[in-house]
């Protein structure tokens, strides 16, 4: 079967006969008028669909978890969906453990990540009752147990190993050594259980977890993944007596975000992965452990799209056409940062021939504020509205306020509804923090009001 | 003269006799345990030495305006003290423009730019009184004139091109075309011109204007520039007969951000730039013209640390030690959107004998999260405060919210004294703008409470 990762729309995605774009079957042109623009749409049968999907692949392995990956789209509204659809959560701070909370999330379904949690954080998830604790690395091992031992708790955790292979994309290496600031390396596995086994008895350690990349196109890494984690659980039964009931696997099974990409479904991940853990456990006479898998990019990414307003254009004699929009590198870092590529429509002219090959620049002042390099779209005029697809995973939660312009509101749509999920910050909201002291107040003459109501917002 | 933009460190710092980092007047170690980590320490004589440089610098051509760069650093407290200091500011959004009005800035001292305003911004700034505003592109110019006219009031312009210069600290290159989203390419500004000149009655063009880059360490561009701008000038006269009395210059003057960065002084910036222009002028027997330039990182780069706990260690055998602190890419992103490479001490070792070779990596949830790669230091330990140099210009900005991680504080030092200029995000701001729609409610008997008074916060 199809799996929404593999889509480039959001599934409820279609176009009417005036040629505009419908999402969870609200009218995107509709949608940008009401809620101004940038506006990120999430369309909730994407999401739900895909939640399902996990579910029902992972479903003959009946002691599989599946934990959405929080950091790919955190916000109060998505913990309540994953609440519903039975999921659990990956969640990697105290703001995050927050926000579950919050909303009345079971927190024992939830997990623990992160290379260097602070105290309170271990103590706030200890106490909210969060289900597992990853531990990283030998510090926070410390850390955890003097933490659990002064509230006179103990704390469930895993171990995360670095397994010596890393997949992005089509890239995917074994290294012995893996050079990454996340878990221990293989070598440190042992003295890792025997400092838990010795020393640490606030800790109580019921598995292995790992996670090998992002945005993943091959299945290899994972079944190579399932046959590490299971060796090491063989190895440490064997050298230490114990027999470890869990293996967390991590996330990072890619999406479709040109109609170049390929990823695997998630049939066909769940195929590679069940698969690798029946020989694997076979081999070595393992009892079948708790499975978690922890998937954030292909539950949310193609659920989501941003809606922009076309602006001004600049032609560049002989090089190139602009296009500007309303937002940008603040609403959608990933161009900037890992150099991603995005497609695109213009919402109001899904239907019309693609003509013209323009550049979608973003509004902020820095050069490298570019949406979409080079694309072929319909004519496009003042005041058109584009939409920006797969851009539900990570858009959000690495937004930010360059140039004090307010990160977009996000609305949830379905079967004709759409309702907000996330306000748009206003411009109170962006001075909330500023604070001006004492010592550089104007002289009473000196301060003045430029009258133009801007103060009352 | 030296400026403060050539140095490593703000002009106040200093190391104790017990090996402690002090900046104005203040212990990095007493402020960290003060105001928690991760903290933004801005050193006030550092910003307003370096305002003082550049009015001084250009001094001896009295039509100098010195408007600071507001995207560099923008909080109230910068606009106090750019007000005190008699700068103007170069604004990029409402959302700045709302920020400098709130503060009481004059604001006849300030300068709209950005290559996609909104008509509502363009509004704003015409109302707010904001001194010029920088025309980009023709569509530009079309709204600008239109949302002028229906209020009303005319609009003060100078229109930026793009003048065939691109420079990035040590790349300087000549083009013809520049492949850039901002500004009229050459071959547009008579056009350009004549439009406002026949079509455009609500705007009235004072000036031409110009950006060549940033973190720029050759004058050369710069002299460059003038002779472009001068030319133009000259250029329009003689088509037009109109004499334009005002050019600005942009910003783009780099700092120093490790040992061996080397950028010119202001003295030598506007050395290069007033003999430039002299000689052009008269070339012209043109008129001198008000000179804008619109420093940004060169005033505040320097002048601002980043404080950083030490948590985590993980050695990954025979390749890197890693040491993680409490923040990272989210509130300093410059390493991961440029590679860009810092100089930092560790804050309370700071005269001990660096001998190990660490890399400082970040707290968030990603490979990529680098705050120093490779750099010797003390050994450090757990607790230890890293002070992470010229984090002052973009980083706060461009900072952000990854894995719901509040930004940091920022404090203004100065004599033994430090005051918040921006507070600490808190848990309930980072969930401020979130909204559960009712059709996501939870039936009664499912909604519960973890008990664990995370919603007393």
């Amino acid at each position: 079967m199809n799996s929404v990762n593999q889509s480039l729309l959001p599934i409820t995605a279609k176009i009417d006969e005036a040629g505009i774009l419908h999402i969870g079957g609200c009218s995107t042109v509709d949608l940008a008028e009401k809620f101004g623009t940038p506006l990120y749409v999430y369309d909730e049968e994407s999401i739900r669909n895909c939640c399902r999907q996990y579910k029902q692949a992972f479903a003959k392995y009946p002691k599989t978890n599946i934990l959405f990956a929080a950091k790919a789209f955190m916000t109060s509204a998505i913990c309540r969906i994953m609440h519903q659809e039975g999921l659990g959560l990956d969640l990697v701070s105290g703001g995050e453990i927050y926000t579950a909370v919050k909303t009345g999330f079971p927190m024992e379904r939830t997990f623990l990540n992160g290379n260097n949690k602070s105290a309170e954080e271990l103590e706030f998830a200890l106490k909210a009752g969060v289900g597992r604790i990853d531990v990283d690395n030998f510090s926070e091992m410390e850390l955890l147990d003097k933490v659990a031992k002064s509230i006179n708790m103990k704390a469930d955790v895993l171990l995360r190993i670095t397994p010596g292979i890393e997949c992005h994309t089509h890239d995917y290496i074994k290294t012995g050594h893996e050079d990454t600031k996340f878990g221990f390396d293989l070598s440190q596995l042992d003295e890792a259980v025997r400092l838990i086994k010795e020393k640490y008895l606030n800790i109580n350690l019921v598995g292995l977890h790992a996670h090998i990349g992002s945005q993943i196109f091959e299945t290899t890494g994972y079944i190579d993944l399932v046959g590490v984690l299971v060796d090491k659980l063989a190895e440490i039964r064997e050298k230490f007596g114990i027999t470890l009931t869990e293996m967390n696997m991590g996330g990072g099974l890619g999406i479709k975000y040109l109609e170049s990409d390929d990823p695997p479904s998630i049939d066909e991940l769940a195929e590679a992965v069940l698969g690798a853990l029946d020989e694997n456990l076979k081999k070595y006479n393992y009892p079948e452990p708790i499975l978690y898998l922890e998937p954030g990019r292909s539950i949310v990414g193609t659920s989501g799209v941003t809606l922009y307003k076309a602006g001004s254009v600049k032609v560049v004699p002989e090089v190139r056409k602009y296009v500007s929009v309303d937002g940008g590198m603040a609403d959608n870092p990933r161009p900037a940062l890992y150099g991603a590529q995005y497609s695109a429509v213009i919402a109001n002219k899904a239907n019309q021939e693609r003509t013209e090959k323009v550049t979608i620049s973003g509004r902020f002042c820095e050069s490298g504020d570019i949406v979409i390099r080079d694309i072929t779209l319909p004519e496009i005029e003042f005041g058109d509205i584009i939409c920006v697809f797969d851009t539900g995973a990570y858009n959000y939660t690495m937004s930010f306020n360059y140039n004090r312009v307010g990160r977009p509101a996000a609305v949830l749509v379905k079967d004709g509804k759409a309702e907000i999920i996330i306000r748009r910050e206003t411009w109170e909201d962006l001075t909330a923090c500023d604070v001006i002291p004492e010592s550089l107040a104007l002289p009473k003459a000196e301060s003045k009001c430029a009258g133009c109501c801007a103060c009352m917002g």
